[in-house]
């Protein structure tokens, strides 16, 4: 690190007593052992226990991955739903010293043996549904030395190739509880999520028990969760670990909900669950929440949420979107920025007493920022140059971001030099303001930002009303050379099909004209057939580039 | 320590950032800077400004400091009541890597003059008020090489001999804003507070910056702290650092209230202040909340104090000060338990809501007891050969506390040894039962219970019942060798001057046989004149022993 540790005096204080995050769940096992935990089996059969019975579970779980040669440093994958049985394998491997490694259904095989052989996994835990995700791998995978199906069944009635294969609650049973946990050093890593780019392979971050031990009573305390909360883990647990709602829960002594499997097309399984559990407090991402609207449209009479917290991440929840969630059920759609690297939570949106005079406009706008940094959480917005910019609301720079909950490298992986600063900085590559209230607002991604006549244009606001206008199917806005102005804003517009042919690039730039300035507006509007996305259906910005690079240069 | 720390796999989160406490309050100037803190002056008017304002003024008294001498792990004195420039001085000092002791006006000054010393402080800061309490013992200070006065005044219109001499708002005065805070080892001392026992010196505890920002976050989670709380500082900042609600609430963004110099006599100015700026959260102990209740109970109309929660430590809360305080304005008293060596919170008593069936009178008896240790704290009960006991409501044992806010030596003290285990728990001398539902019951001092035949008679117990009794004054029971049960409880009685001969150890025993079972009660009732008392007041047990010990042995 860039910076110097000053000694000090010493203390008395007990510095040896890690931070390891399965103690969470020993604690709420003694002090909340009655609360429960309801978790939807897949035949739609809801699973029910409690705290102190999941606590004795992982203990027996535990030792049986003792049996099955797990220790301290060895990375275990697990692929899987939102299940207790995810968060047992969580609490047992970790308890022992070990890495659980999240393996993300929707990779690619080819990330996916990757991202496995890479971390070394030596133990391969995976939902009877996902092994056709793994199987077919399987040859690939180096270390791994053996496959945990978790299921109701017995290992002799599984259908699989995999060897040698074991059966989750077969290995159970016969496992007694007691058992003698090791304190493991805080700094160990405790879990492993790779994040996938737009280019180049998965880049792993290991968060450590103390990140992530931190990076929990930071939740608990910024979303005021209480014993009195009901959480569901809607967030897909082996991506970030699904914002650890099932690490916070247990830390206040709250009631846990586990969805289970889940698709996009089961947004109605979602909401029926968060009704008949009565869940106060979620957190997911637009892609899931808008589905789930669509069925909330349909019900009638119309569900009562009053009191729900809906926390939003990924990316900025669209205003339509929280307004109704609003007007039918008085959710609260609250959102929340973050990023693999940073565990994730690193701003949350409220409304600061001070402002409570804004008019209702200026609320529902000030809730699709990203937020108010938490406490624990240093940012800070750095110009090309590396100048440090003002929270002025106005000074557009790229956010750096550091934490004890922020990673300040990759593993293994070359490509930390270019994404830390010495001074234990993320580079996250989001360009945005800070205004004087501390509110966050990503306004691109910094290489995506158009440097006109020494002026910063966003992309995404161009392309957002872009897209308002009703004969607009899709756009993307990128920045290219400009002779005169350095860099210049370019609109690439697919129209809906009826409206081919019959709209301008005057209507176009007159219907966005009164939300910017002049100069902000782009020279160029192409009327196109498609425009270029990645495998996960974004713009393909870089690819755009190349492409349309030389339009202003050669005209 | 008496446990293997094992090393596991390399995380790459940012694990060297260290947790200092005055990063919360930088923190909170940056994500809720406009919030206010109020601060009552000794004349009764109340200064106000901001987190921002005070960030501000800490940076410039750090500056100041600095140029007095002051470095990383320097001691620093101070001596004043609750006000705000006690919490300038706490972030400064601790910012600069240096401690902060904390001195207690109300100890004697032979204490007082070995605290300093034993301290090795450089530099000592006094409120103008309590120059008389250094004054006298400045010769015996060692180590001190100067004075800071806290005071509105100038340093030449101070009446003392304390030499070399400097005034607070002068020495703030010219000095900066601009400083580089270093990163100070979590594991280094951030304030050192002594806490004196019955018999011997006083002991050191040097709590840890790593210590009091995870025991912050905890009481933070354990309250259930929001931004829209208002907390006020009763608890003397002198003294485990008042609970730390001065650093509570910058980490929530909740206003913060100091109510200034207060004696037990102006429990009416805490009234008035806490109803003035709306305080919902303060701590305190019964001996200021008994004479708070008592003025409320004078005032017309009655004051509406809903929601405000009193956490209500130092001994358990008596129930009709419980129930008053609800009935007459709805506040509610939380009783929470610990001490110095534990900075001091291991419990928090609340109502699970596993438990809403109980009758009003068992949710007040409940009350009574000292909560559920919060998560983050290990807490064992042990019998006199070391064994560990269930946790059944009635196996009585001492309780051993141990966690990453628990101190594990005391600084240069031989009596270390004999006050903790190996493995890091402070043996608190506290007799203790804990039920099923983890509810901790202190029963009595661990040394002070009868052990009669092989079962525990808590002392505590009988003493209270029987002041109950209208003509006794004041009672207490010891715990004295029995040639049958090895020992009995004997009672010490002062009856109150007109019921002098009129009262009997039947009527006595009567009155409190419906509260016990047979052979809990004493055997003898000794009616005497006055029972032996240590320097603050409390039964000294021991002297008491020494004086009858043998009165069943000799009968």
């Amino acid at each position: 690190m860039g910076y110097e540790i000053v000694r000090g005096f010493p203390s008395t204080s007990n510095n040896d007593y890690q931070l390891n995050v399965p103690t969470i769940l020993r604690h709420a096992a003694r002090s909340y052992g009655e609360v429960e935990i309801a978790s939807r089996n897949l035949d739609g059969s809801v699973f029910r226990y409690d705290y102190r019975g999941c606590y004795r579970r992982v203990c027996r779980l535990a030792n049986a991955l003792r049996k099955l040669g797990v220790g301290p440093g060895d990375r275990v994958g697990v692929l899987d739903f939102n299940t207790h049985r995810f968060a047992e394998l969580f609490y047992a491997i970790s308890g022992l010293g070990a890495v659980l490694l999240q393996i993300n259904p929707r990779v690619s095989m080819e990330d996916r043996a990757y991202i496995i052989n890479h971390s070394g996994a030596r133990l391969i835990c995976v939902s009877d549904l996902l092994i056709p995700l793994i199987e077919p791998i399987s040859k690939q995978l180096n270390t791994v030395e053996g496959y945990l199906v978790i299921t109701d069944r017995a290992a002799d009635s599984l259908q699989t190739q995999l060897q040698p294969l074991y059966a989750y609650e077969e290995l159970l049973q016969g496992e007694g509880e007691d058992i003698q946990w090791p304190m493991v050093d805080e700094k160990a890593a405790c879990s492993a999520c790779y994040t996938t780019g737009t280019t180049g392979k998965p880049k792993g971050v290991y968060v450590s028990h103390r990140a992530l031990y931190l990076h929990t009573l930071a939740v608990a305390i910024n979303l005021n969760l209480t014993r009195h909360d009901v959480m569901m883990q809607i967030t897909p647990m082996f991506h970030v670990l699904g914002w650890g709602a099932f690490i916070t829960a247990p830390l206040v002594g709250a009631k846990l909900v586990f969805p289970g499997m889940y698709t996009l097309e089961m947004a109605n399984v979602l909401v029926d669950m968060l009704l008949a559990e009565k869940v106060t407090v979620t957190c997911g991402a637009p892609a899931i929440f808008m589905p789930m609207l669509e069925y909330i449209r349909k019900m009638d009479p119309k569900p009562d949420l009053k009191g729900c917290r809906m926390v939003s991440g990924a990316s900025e929840p669209p205003l339509a979107m929280m307004k109704e969630y609003w007007e039918l059920g008085k959710a609260d759609v609250i959102h929340a920025y973050g990023a693999t690297e940073t565990t994730p939570l690193v701003s949350i949106n409220f409304l600061k007493d001070s402002l409570q005079d804004l008019s209702e406009e200026e609320r529902w706008d000030l809730k699709r920022k990203q937020g108010i940094p938490v406490v624990g959480i240093d940012v800070k917005l750095v110009d090309e140059e590396g100048n440090e910019l003002p929270f002025d609301g106005k000074s557009v720079g790229e956010l750096y971001i550091r934490g004890p909950w922020v990673t300040c490298s990759y593993h293994e992986d070359p490509r930390s030099a270019e994404a830390f600063t010495e001074d234990g900085y993320w580079k996250s590559g989001d360009a945005a303001v800070i205004d004087p209230n501390c509110y966050i607002k990503i306004v691109d991604r910094f290489k995506d930002l158009v440097k006109s006549g020494g002026e910063w244009i966003s992309t995404v606001d161009l392309e957002n009303a872009i897209m308002a206008h009703p004969a607009v199917l899709e756009a993307g806005v990128i920045g290219i050379p400009h002779p005169e102005w350095e860099e210049r804003p370019l609109a690439l517009v697919v129209l809906r099909e009826e409206h081919k042919g019959k709209v301008s690039k005057e209507d176009i730039l007159d219907f966005i004209a009164p939300k910017f300035a002049k100069w902000q507006l782009p020279d160029e509007i192409l009327f196109v057939e498609e425009i270029p996305k990645t495998s996960v259906g974004k713009i393909a910005k870089r690819v755009a580039r190349e492409q349309f690079g030389d339009f202003y240069m050669k005209k």
